[in-house]
């Protein structure tokens, strides 16, 4: 835990910057499993799984049997709250689908833009340390409104081969019947290329470690398209005594149990505050079921006290956050100066927990610093646009000139013939 | 070049296969190119400038001196060309600004969307054969539009280290001052960390060679983000005999001069169909400049007749051209068919080079069937949306349980904290 009391601009790029993360070089490792599954498929798939999962599986598609006892699994209440959840980000996802943007750029010369669903798309959700059902949601509900034909789910099973309950019943709630049970490189592999039964997909979803980090990178060079490069996950809050240090310490804190490498960071007006929030995130730490885990992560905790709000807000800015929670007084009039950041919540009452699961928004967001470039996934993530142009005899005539010029200009005389010969048969008309 | 009648649909993978291009490896090239520029900065690119384009530079960046001559250089009708040119794709791309999405998901939790602009893009515009000013309206405009801060520009300059004057009066036309002398692999490497001269930035635009593919790779990794993978140039036309034969051909050959590597799909009902557009095409090509280049390139040209509509259309989903021209009848009836593609022309006044210069749409465009999944640049490459929730004290009310319940059954209990210490201060008050 670093506390820092009006740094100097110059030292920002040190305080901003990530964790490193020890990088290790996959790419032997990847190139070999994605060529094994490219030639012999399925059987492949069996390998991998029984050599990293450790599980024997001879289907690797999940049953209907499997969905029909997930669905007696989960409880009611769970059910309840994720269909609310599932309502929410329904309504939040629908409100994005884009209307037809069309222009007539010159009389007789009509462009125009027009949406397409991907028509395959992969979802990627890890399992590790705990179910990540959620993700299949903020996944699964914008492939189903970008109406997708082919929504299939990768997820690697226990040993014994099992997928946990919460999994498949969110799953099947959106409609997603082709689950594989596969993680890992293999995985990443067979949406890339299609086995025997895995469907191979235009572009990959979700998050995951290391492993399925490299495999997608490998996967784009082979032409499928990922949704955004995966990094640890971090929060960072803007706070001053206008909110309750505890909730501070608690949104620190929910961020700091997703793994070791989460980063957290708070940014006050002053060091008391920020002292203040300390006192309280030690208060809390002890009682979690995953403190070891948030104490890890609390290491690389930045603590920063700046004066001034511009520099509160520049500060935000060259982080760059995954999440930023605006837990301070006049958060709505600092909205417009907020230029990167992936999901912002706004007020004491907007934890990240609400956005992590039911308010709305999506939570598959940019990290490690990719907000100043990416956006976080929703519904035009499932979606490509397609141009058009309709030139009348009347638009030809307006531009052929300009084209003819422009091309000639160029150096591409067959370009300019394309326009000459149209102009001239007009003229002969 | 190739003609097929009525190929069955198991050889259709294999019809629209692109040519293969021969893959060198030059990672190893890519990196110590990069970890030098890193290191060196400024000194590194002039090395590499000194080594791969044959240029000693001194000054990296181009001086108003040179802006000033070539605005004396480029003749006043092409000025007027790249005026009439700058105007409808500025109308096209203005009209692709996005509204604010707002949406009350339950009520006291307001979700929204707003877009930003990324701050500093990097527009790489090629030299080689023929300076693609072009590019730079299609790239630089939109930045502009986005309302990009930094908007710098790189490209490669001759041996005696000058630059076409067509690149330097349309970038300074766009109010682009920042254009660097800068090619290839070392163009990249200064974008992505910056140098002592060069702008760093956050994401980069623009085609390329292998070279320059390679590069864009690696910068991913390094953490810049980039418009698309690229390929060489295609065109799929469909026609049958409601277009002059003669129309078509000179379409497929503005696409075939661009590379030999250029591919060329012609797609109509019937085998005279195709025959009158090959008779042309042998009629055209002797004439054109770049004909030994064309050449080259339609010897993997393929022209398919498919008898039902539904074929013609599925043949062109198939292999998702990135430029699409519906030289056809009912084109119009046609378009809610395509479902990949990059840009369509519709009618037999639409050719490509409408698109490529002047009618308003972008040039920038997926290739090598990454239409499937990829846009082609459009304002919004040039921008990030960020979401924002607002929870009020009756929102967190409504959903504080659905989260608590969520979280419990992933397991993340300080997720499900940060909603209980709030729900208890409320149920307090």
């Amino acid at each position: 835990m670093k506390k820092v009391i009006n740094p100097q601009p110059q030292s920002w790029s040190q305080l901003t910057a990530r964790p490193q993360m020890r990088k290790v070089d996959l790419s032997q490792l990847v190139e070999e499993v994605f060529q094994d599954v490219r030639s012999r498929g399925d059987a492949a798939l069996r390998k991998y799984t029984a050599l990293f999962d450790k599980a024997k599986i001879d289907q690797i598609e999940v049953d209907s049997e499997a969905f029909k006892r997930a669905e007696s699994q989960v409880s009611a209440p769970l059910k309840e709250a994720i269909e609310k959840a599932r309502k929410n980000i329904e309504r939040f996802h629908r409100a994005q689908q884009q209307e037809v943007v069309k222009v007539t750029t010159t009389p007789g010369i009509e462009c125009w833009q027009e949406t397409r669903a991907i028509e395959s798309v992969g979802l990627y959700i890890p399992a590790g340390s705990a179910p990540l059902f959620s993700t299949i949601l903020m996944l699964g509900i914008p492939a189903q409104i970008a109406g997708c034909k082919d929504i299939v789910l990768c997820t690697p099973c226990s040993s014994d081969g099992q997928i946990d309950p919460c999994i498949l019943y969110t799953a099947q709630l959106l409609g997603i019947t082709k689950v594989y049970k596969l993680g890992g490189i293999q995985a990443i592999a067979a949406l890339t290329y299609g086995t025997e039964t895995v469907t191979k997909v235009y572009k990959v979803f979700g998050p995951g470690n290391q492993y399925v980090t490299a495999a997608k990178q490998y996967a784009m060079l082979e032409g499928v398209a990922m949704d955004m490069p995966a990094g640890p996950s971090e929060l960072l809050v803007l706070t001053d005594n206008s909110t309750e240090p505890a909730f501070v310490a608690s949104d620190l804190l929910s961020q700091a149990e997703h793994g070791a490498d989460s980063q957290v960071v708070c940014v006050a007006e002053t060091e008391s505050q920020l002292d203040a929030v300390i006192e309280q995130v030690n208060l809390q730490l002890p009682v979690l079921d995953r403190s070891d885990i948030a104490s890890k992560a609390l290491e690389n905790a930045v603590f920063v006290a700046l004066d001034r709000v511009e520099d509160r807000m520049r500060f935000i800015n060259a982080y760059a956050p995954e999440h930023l929670i605006m837990a301070c007084q006049n958060a709505d009039l600092l909205l417009a100066d907020i230029e990167n950041a992936g999901s912002v919540f706004v007020g004491k009452y907007s934890p990240e927990s609400a956005g992590d699961y039911a308010s709305g928004t999506n939570h598959t967001l940019p990290t490690n610093g990719a907000a100043k470039a990416y956006s976080g996934i929703d519904l035009s993530a499932f979606q490509k646009k397609i141009s058009f142009q309709k030139l009348s005899k009347e638009g030809l005539l307006a531009i052929g000139q300009t084209v003819e010029l422009m091309a000639e200009a160029e150096g591409l005389a067959a370009h300019k013939n394309a326009i000459s010969i149209r102009l001239n048969a007009l003229n002969n008309e």
